[in-house]
């Protein structure tokens, strides 16, 4: 029992830290309360809805699964299951009416084969790319409504009563939900994604900034200053952000217009953008491979490209940053392509050099570091440059 | 309506393709339907289970929810339902006694608090990730069924009548759809990963084996066998591979002993090599880049460290194919370390032919794209033995 007791105040202590570093988790608690609470209060004061009966849990129940952290989450939730709920009590209705107009023995019969192929239809096209990504949950809500309402419908003769109540308490619990999500304090995850891509170039940026005088750091000085260095790992998030990217960008599509943000915002050219990105990221994964590789190349050499390495990475990085920031505010800058341009001028000036007999009597074993290093920040350009067209659009 | 006919059909034309391809869907859709019929049909021919009334549709409710694609996902599902209606059943019967003993006035306002308080207390808790992971749709349940008994307790004093008949029809549409699926051409989810992995392991084989021939290839016989290049893209899938790697693991971890895994198999173990095989795999990402780019070391030179570098990559293509046949088969093999012995040493005979002036009047800038490769492909020798010995464990 003290073991199940340390483990308990540890998980607390943990849930306090997430709350600390990440307040709108408990403010999205304190919402969800609030909502719960209201649609359950309103059903208890209101006699006159009493012919809800059972029903009114429908509401209650209606907010607690459509209501989700971001309002992309809640709204795309809750249109799917009003427009779900409409179709599927039609769809049902007609199937019932159909089985009862076939004698006592044929009800039955029909009813079990038209929820057989009805739900094994649906099932099969909730595995379609298109729709699992928009509508999976309204096609589990359609499958659901229309075998409640054809089943359940033969005990209860009043079939489209049940089923306008069905409708009118998803309808309420819908509503409140999207309307509490969006009033108070919304997390719109369009611009979260926004905040995100923006953020994974600044990330790239960094790197790429911090990356030459890593690199090229006599190694007496070396490990004094590790504290600082999280910028070294922080594009490592880049490299698997691709589905968490694709989930927002899908859920942002239903959010209306705010802020800076219109309805049909091309949020497709984020994912454009991410991809590129990690692209990039990966190129950089390669490059932080050789600052902790074990061949390097011996200093006295290194120090002959150290300027024109140190600045290709850092005037990419400074065009990254940029680019960030034109992403972030949604401006055109002409920086991002000085930088670019002065990174490109460094990369042709590195290759003139290479192509002098720089290391003449070196070994071929110990040029390949610095090569490597060389080659990767001068294609790392070009996807800066690829970035940046991407960017314009 | 022509338009929308023709996209009709391209949809339908889709779905058939993906039937075929994948025919384990169309026996799911089967499957499904065939659980919700069954359920309906029960409550339809039980008159003794009228009294369930109502509530018959949870029932349904619950196959339709819970009724999953793998085995592991269904369980999951199952048992998150089942405890979570049983112990909000009980939590919910509680705040209602305690609301009920403290007068008219007192009884909403205490409900009120009651549902607010628990709703918002287990919203937060399920942004804690490792409760998200495996517990997130108990959780999700937990708050449901503690609002539904405490607050419809109000109207309807036979709350644990309610609750009783609740937690009975949802036990009876979890085991159900838990038996269909399980009895009925199972998909385990702990068997996909298990055979993703090694085929992760696979591609990167595939792509070693043939990047030798690719890499060093006169460029006139060049453009001639595109048809079957396949192989080098397969990796590209892996890159990207991380959060469905998870997803599968968690919910692997629900399944039974099944076929040669037993319960608690080592699951996180193919996290990790899954991890290592990414590193691979961003390494391989870069050595395609130099398969495309641009600048490439003149044939007279590659010629030279040719063979050495074939023997390299397909030598540990080689191993990592036998390391994905030992993950599939779940035997040890001694060829992994002859393979990666043999790489080995051509990466020696490769080192040692670089020290010696291989390319002495050679520009450096011409050396760089094949001593990029070279060192690519003494690193990723590393990489398949960090995987051979992840395996072995």
């Amino acid at each position: 029992p003290h073991n199940i007791w340390n483990k308990v105040v540890e998980k607390a202590n943990k849930a306090k830290k997430m709350g600390k570093d990440d307040p709108k988790k408990i403010i999205h608690s304190l919402k969800v309360g609030l909502a719960i609470t209201l649609v359950s209060l309103f059903f208890y004061f209101k006699p006159t809805y009493d012919g809800f009966g059972v029903s009114a849990m429908w509401a209650v129940l209606t907010v607690i699964v459509v209501f989700e952290y971001s309002v992309g989450a809640t709204l795309g939730r809750g249109l799917n299951r009003m427009l779900a709920t409409l179709v599927g009590s039609a769809l049902g209705f007609g199937a019932h009416w159909l089985a009862t107009h076939s004698g006592k023995t044929g009800e039955p019969i029909l009813i079990a084969i038209f929820v057989f192929i009805f739900a094994g239809i649906v099932t099969f096209i909730r595995f379609l790319p298109e729709m699992k990504a928009r509508y999976d949950y309204g096609l589990l809500i359609l499958m659901l409504t229309f075998c409640l309402i054809s089943v359940s419908g033969y005990r209860d003769d009043e079939v489209i009563h049940m089923a306008h109540k069905r409708v009118t308490t998803i309808i309420i619990g819908s509503i409140t939900s999207v309307v509490i999500c969006i009033l108070i304090c919304p997390v719109w995850i369009g611009e979260d994604l926004h905040k995100l891509v923006a953020g994974n170039l600044e990330k790239l940026g960094n790197f790429l900034e911090g990356f030459g005088s890593e690199c090229f750091r006599t190694s007496e000085g070396g490990q004094a200053n590790n504290a600082n260095k999280s910028f070294l790992q922080g594009y490592k998030s880049i490299l698997s952000s691709k589905s968490s990217e694709e989930t927002m960008a899908n859920l942002a599509r239903w959010e209306p217009c705010h802020g800076r943000f219109r309805f049909r915002h091309p949020w497709k050219q984020y994912l454009k953008i991410g991809t590129l990105a990690r692209i990039c990221a990966y190129k950089v994964e390669a490059l932080n491979c050789h600052l902790h590789s074990e061949t390097q190349t011996p200093m006295e050499m290194r120090i002959k490209i150290q300027d024109m390495c140190t600045k290709i990475s850092s005037e990419s990085g400074k065009a990254l940053k940029e680019l960030a920031t034109t992403v972030k505010t949604m401006t055109k800058s002409s920086l991002v392509e000085t930088h670019i341009a002065n990174s490109k001028q460094a990369a042709e000036a590195l290759k003139s050099l290479l192509k002098t007999g720089l290391w003449e009597d070196a070994l071929i074993l110990e040029i390949i570091p610095a090569a490597t290093v060389a080659s990767l920040l001068i294609d790392i350009i070009t996807c800066t440059e690829k970035i940046a067209e991407s960017v314009q659009e």
